[in-house]
């Protein structure tokens, strides 16, 4: 019934990737990564990932554009713990793009082994009138680019 | 596709309760709650549950039993914005009872509307082997008697 | 040159006070609170003084009101770890009422021992001109009654 | 009465310095920095001093050398607000080592600007008895090297 790990030696080739520290801040009595931290190190992940792969401006979203990339959906299936000192590589996935919405998932692993995988089902909304509103044309073309280099 | 909301008129008459305000500290710059201060929540919530409806001291799990009580999985669904000084309600429900894992279902409301829902699935583990083991007959039995009380 | 601890027992009887659990979300790696989480701490049971002891709601400051009720200057001395599971009573104390300022004092204890001490001085400033503004009327007023009633 | 803020021009030349980016996780409902965020960020940046400047192990302190590197005191000033998508520059100063503690400062610039400084003075413990250890001598030694470099 449990997940099965994913295979790190099976992320496409095309995937952007990028790592983090296991930082003290991020761990907890039990000597390992606190788990509502791996969502925080996600949303860090996808605001880099905006700029770095997409080449948006997350802040300008948030910002002057008034349009909210908070997620309708987020669950993680977590595999080993994760310790301090650990440095974690992140691959950012794009399964879907909805009408208002993308659908993200990121295998993370240390060296060749899983640790997670986090899944956000973002939604783009207005800031101003709080609903969804339809993916903006530059988030869309630049997801659809990105997908396509992820295959 | 989208994950309906719960009723929160229909949740069982005899699941525990709590309220958490809203803080300051939980909200971002869309003047929302940032969604991993929600699973951090739902941590808090679950502590407090340990000693209030289980009789268990979570503390001492993590401590002196050195068994951790960390997620598998977990997961949530966002229906509504959370906003500064909100206050939310949690109600706890368990849906299944496993050998070394309990799931933990917690909708979460703001007068009669549904705000989110989290789902954790959280696993025993030995703090010294990193290994799951079996669900301690103290928490066993309290979590059979808990959910006996939620029919 | 250590601080000497504040002495819990001279803390003035008008002072408000609050409780707040340790829980493991607070804590790290060597078992004791992580130091930004008690600045976390100390917002919250300030958002908490405001209404609670001052009958102003914090959170239209920071919304209608946009008036930012933060720190130009923060700073805490620890005297003994906080762990999993205990808790912690706060006391609030207005040392200082200035034009566009006031400073708090927030000694902290376990049962009969003093724990840590915060000190904000918090800065009235507006959300629009991003500048110090007067303390608002309301908030000076109740400031200084507040004040009075710890002597 | 306010500190006067540093002049970013004068710090010293060979004061190690590193970045961190303000993400959306930072910043609160006003659209700025959280302030017991800044903390974090700077506990992080003396783990990536230790490493990089220092050249010793911070997670080992607290794990297999069960040496805690907590603060007895901690405090910042707040010059400039910081903001999502801000690039901050931190630099580590060195005022002062003691028999069981050194005192850092680091004060944070984003371009020619100050924003904030933070005073760390951070304790050697043993996490076994609790209490205050001497320098380990590799740590009083790097210091010493360090702070003699700073000149």
């Amino acid at each position: 019934m449990k997940p099965a790990p994913f295979d790190p030696a099976a992320l496409p080739a095309g995937a952007w990737r990028t790592t983090r520290p296991v930082r003290f801040a991020d761990c907890d009595p039990a000597g390992i990564v606190f788990f509502p931290r791996y969502f925080e190190m996600l949303n860090g992940v996808v605001e880099e990932w905006f700029s770095a792969a997409l080449g948006l401006d997350y802040a300008a979203f948030i910002g002057p554009r008034r349009t909210g990339l908070g997620p309708a959906h987020a669950e993680a299936d977590f595999f080993r713990p994760g310790r301090h000192g650990d440095v974690l590589a992140f691959a950012v996935l794009v399964p879907r793009i909805g009408g208002s919405s993308v659908a993200l998932e990121i295998p993370v692993t240390r060296g060749t082994e899983p640790v997670f995988v986090g899944r956000l089902s973002i939604v783009t909304t207005s800031l101003e009138a709080h609903r969804a509103v339809p993916l903006p044309p530059d988030l869309r073309a630049a997801l659809a680019r990105y997908r396509e280099g992820c295959r």
